[in-house]
């Protein structure tokens, strides 16, 4: 049985792992989930995840939800040592930037551009201060480095590339980050990159 | 050389850190920060960590930031199998409760308590809100289960216990949550447990 994701094209996160399973060439049947009218917070894709949030992989009795853990999932499942190693230090370099896409980055680049793209109320100079902020960090961060983690490319890349990407559908353009700028062309350069909408 | 974390008594975040330690007897050498006065946004603190956060983790020439990264860390490096397992089905239930303490709980039970005990500039109505959300779902996950993750306790529940049991704190108390509310119990029961101030 082919593993399913249940997706929606405009969302970054189900984007995420669109993109890791064609880096990796991993075979996958997305199921369209009717996002605009809320299928996501209904019976049958709520009972699959109780946060009513896509992306969902599902993969015989194997369900995970949220976007990192999914990218995890098959990081180790088909990736062997290169995407989420299993090694202590360079796993955790991998994860603390997981954890950025998870929060600093939900927080900025993803929250200003659910505002300024899908009416979202918050409160949008917050989110525009945060995202600046992590932009400002990671641009230093990339100054002297290919990839966020280790000397490769890895699941790090991927969690972080999509929101940060889009950035400028918040009102954050990137101009002011060249070397976050020039990592987003590095990865779209990758064999079998896949774009999505806006990037 | 012993490992080295760079620590704050009454952040939840660094707790986690002494927790995990303690439960699997990890030897650390715990370096107070001046938090009160900034001390983690100045050099040389802020030099090991960009974004300016405690807990930091210092192992010889090995530096993670993010308390749930440095989580990863020290189970890969301690706890075998048994605390984040490689297992790729396994490892994604324990890495999905990490994002949980990553991004809702951040944004419910401890936005909340940033606003109610720290004084942080936040919407205090949606934090709550979202402390009620996050603690609705965890309360049915754990009617049926002992441990977020797995059969077992996995960094899933080191994770996500602190700020939830902290909830009370940013004005969202956990007694409509029974089952929270025992898992906490179960937790504090382990051995070699230890607690932080206001649990």
């Amino acid at each position: 049985m082919a593993m399913k994701v249940y997706n929606e094209e405009l969302s970054a996160n189900c984007y995420k792992v669109r993109l890791l399973s064609a880096l990796l060439d991993i075979p996958v049947e997305y199921v369209s989930v009717d996002f605009a009218n809320g299928a996501h917070k209904k019976s049958p894709i709520i009972d699959l995840n109780p946060f009513g949030q896509l992306p969902i992989l599902e993969d015989g009795d194997v369900v995970v939800r949220d976007s990192q853990a999914i990218l995890i999932y098959l990081a180790r499942k088909f990736g062997g040592e290169a995407w989420f190693p299993t090694e202590p230090a360079s796993m955790a370099r991998v994860a603390q930037w997981l954890m950025v896409a998870e929060n600093e980055i939900a927080r900025g680049p993803a929250d200003a551009r659910r505002h300024d793209k899908f009416g979202r109320k918050l409160d949008i100079d917050e989110a525009r201060a945060a995202a600046r902020h992590i932009l400002t960090i990671m641009d230093r961060h990339l100054e002297k480095r290919q990839w966020l983690a280790l000397g490769r490319p890895t699941i790090a890349d991927v969690a972080c590339m999509p929101y940060v990407a889009l950035s400028g559908e918040g009102g954050v353009p990137l101009d002011p980050y060249p070397a976050v700028s020039a990592w987003v062309e590095r990865i779209k350069k990758l064999p079998r990159f896949v774009g999505m909408p806006g990037h």
